[in-house]
C-alpha cells in the first residue's frame, strides 16, 4: 500500500461494461441479429462478440444507449426475443478483483435513454459483492471503506421506489425483480441502481433477462 | 436473537433453486419449449413457469437433473438455443435475505449427472453477496460467521481447477468463465461450485448461460 494513487480511472479500468446474448425465437435469426448488431452505434465503445455472446466496454451511457438500440432493432423485425444482459463495474480482471491501492468505490451520473416505442417486460436481479475488493480490503486510506447494510440496500430500495412511481415495478418474483414498460425504462431502472450502488460497494453486478414480442402477453398486453 | 433454533431448512426454507429462460432460435420454438417442459421429470420439484421464464425448486441434484434434461431434449431438435440459468441459495426472499436467528449458511452434497450426449459451450458466472444475511449479521452463536476473503474464493479456485482437470475449462473471458464439454459436466461445474461456496457464504446466486447447436461453432467443434 505504498504507493496510493487517486487518479479516477476510465470505465475501462474499472471493469465498466455490459455481457449480452441475443437470443431470436424465429428460423430468419442469423440475418436479424446480425442486423440489429450492424444498426447500432459503437461511437466510444470496444465490442467483442462471440459464439455464446457480446461484450461491450465504455462508458455507462454508451454502453445503455447501446443495448437499446440492438434490442430495440431486433424487436423491430417482430420476432419474439429475449436479452440475458449483465453489467458490472469494479472488477477488470477475471477471478481477481482487486484494484490499484488506493482507488474507491466509483460511481458515475445517471444514465438517460429516450422510449424506444418497445414494449419489454424483464426479470432483474442486482448483485453488491461480496469479494476481496470490495468488502475486505480497503484502501489504506479507508479505515470504513467496508459499507454497512444499509449502504447498498438504500439505492436498491429507492430503485424499486422509483420504478413504482414510474409505473414499470411488476412485481416481485423469486430471485427478481419484475419490470415492464418501454424497453428503454427498463434498461435506465437496472443500469441506475447498478450505478447507484457502485457508489458504496467497488464490484456490482446485476443481470437482466428482457422479453420482448412474446406471444404469452398479447392478451394482457395494455 | 431470543428464539435461536438450530434446524436444518428444507432447500424451499433455504430458498434452493433455479430461474431459466430456454431460448430457441427457430420459429418452431413453442412446440420445442413445450415438449421439452413436459418431457422432464419433476419429481420432487416445485416448478412455475411464466412469460420470462421458469422457477424450480426443491433439492439440489433434483434441479440440476431437471435443467439437464429440459436443455437436452430441446438440443435434440436441432435447433440453435441458449438457456440463461441462475440458480440462487441463501435468500428465500425477495429483497430482504434474512434468515431465522441461528441459521447457519448451508451446504449440500455434490451433485453429479450422467452425460447427456449433448455438447454445450458456456459463460459462466459466481457471486458470493455482500448482503445482511451473509456478511454483517452473523447469527449471534457465530461470531466468525463473516468469511475471510479466501474462504469463499478458495472453492471457487478449486471448481475452476476441477474444471481444467476435467478438460471443459475453455479460458477466461470478460465477467465470465468459458465452459466447453457435455451439458451434464457444463451444470455440474457450475452446481458444485455454487454448493460449495454456500458452505461459507449464506446468500450464493451463480448464473450460467448456456449455448447448445450454434452454427458459429461447427468449423472448430471438436
Amino acid at each position: 500500500m505504498t504507493s496510493a494513487t487517486h487518479e479516477t480511472p476510465t470505465p475501462e479500468q474499472y471493469g465498466v461494461g455490459a455481457r449480452f446474448t441475443l437470443s431470436v425465437y424465429d428460423s430468419d435469426y442469423v440475418r436479424i441479429i446480425l442486423q440489429a448488431l450492424g444498426s447500432a452505434d459503437a461511437t466510444g465503445l470496444t465490442i467483442e462478440t462471440d459464439d455464446i455472446s457480446t461484450f461491450v466496454t465504455g462508458g455507462e451511457q454508451r454502453i445503455l444507449e447501446y443495448l437499446q438500440s440492438v434490442i430495440a432493432a431486433a424487436a423491430r423485425s417482430g420476432a419474439h426475443l429475449s436479452a440475458a444482459i449483465l453489467l458490472s463495474r469494479g472488477c477488470p480482471g477475471e477471478l481477481q478483483c482487486a484494484l490499484p491501492p488506493g482507488m474507491r468505490a466509483l460511481a458515475s451520473a445517471p444514465i438517460e435513454l429516450a422510449d424506444s416505442g418497445v414494449r419489454a417486460r424483464a426479470h432483474w436481479s442486482l448483485y453488491p459483492l461480496l469479494d476481496a475488493g470490495s468488502a475486505s480490503s480497503p484502501p489504506a486510506d479507508a479505515p470504513a471503506a467496508r459499507p454497512a447494510p444499509t449502504d447498498h440496500m438504500a439505492p436498491i430500495y429507492a430503485a424499486i421506489d422509483q420504478s413504482k412511481a414510474e409505473g414499470i415495478y411488476s412485481g416481485s418474483d423469486r430471485y427478481a425483480t419484475r419490470l415492464d414498460g418501454d424497453l428503454s425504462a427498463v434498461l435506465q431502472t437496472a443500469a441506475n441502481a447498478w450505478i447507484g450502488v457502485g457508489a458504496a460497494v467497488q464490484h456490482v453486478v446485476t443481470h437482466v433477462t428482457v422479453s420482448v414480442n412474446s406471444p404469452t402477453n398479447v392478451d394482457t398486453a395494455r
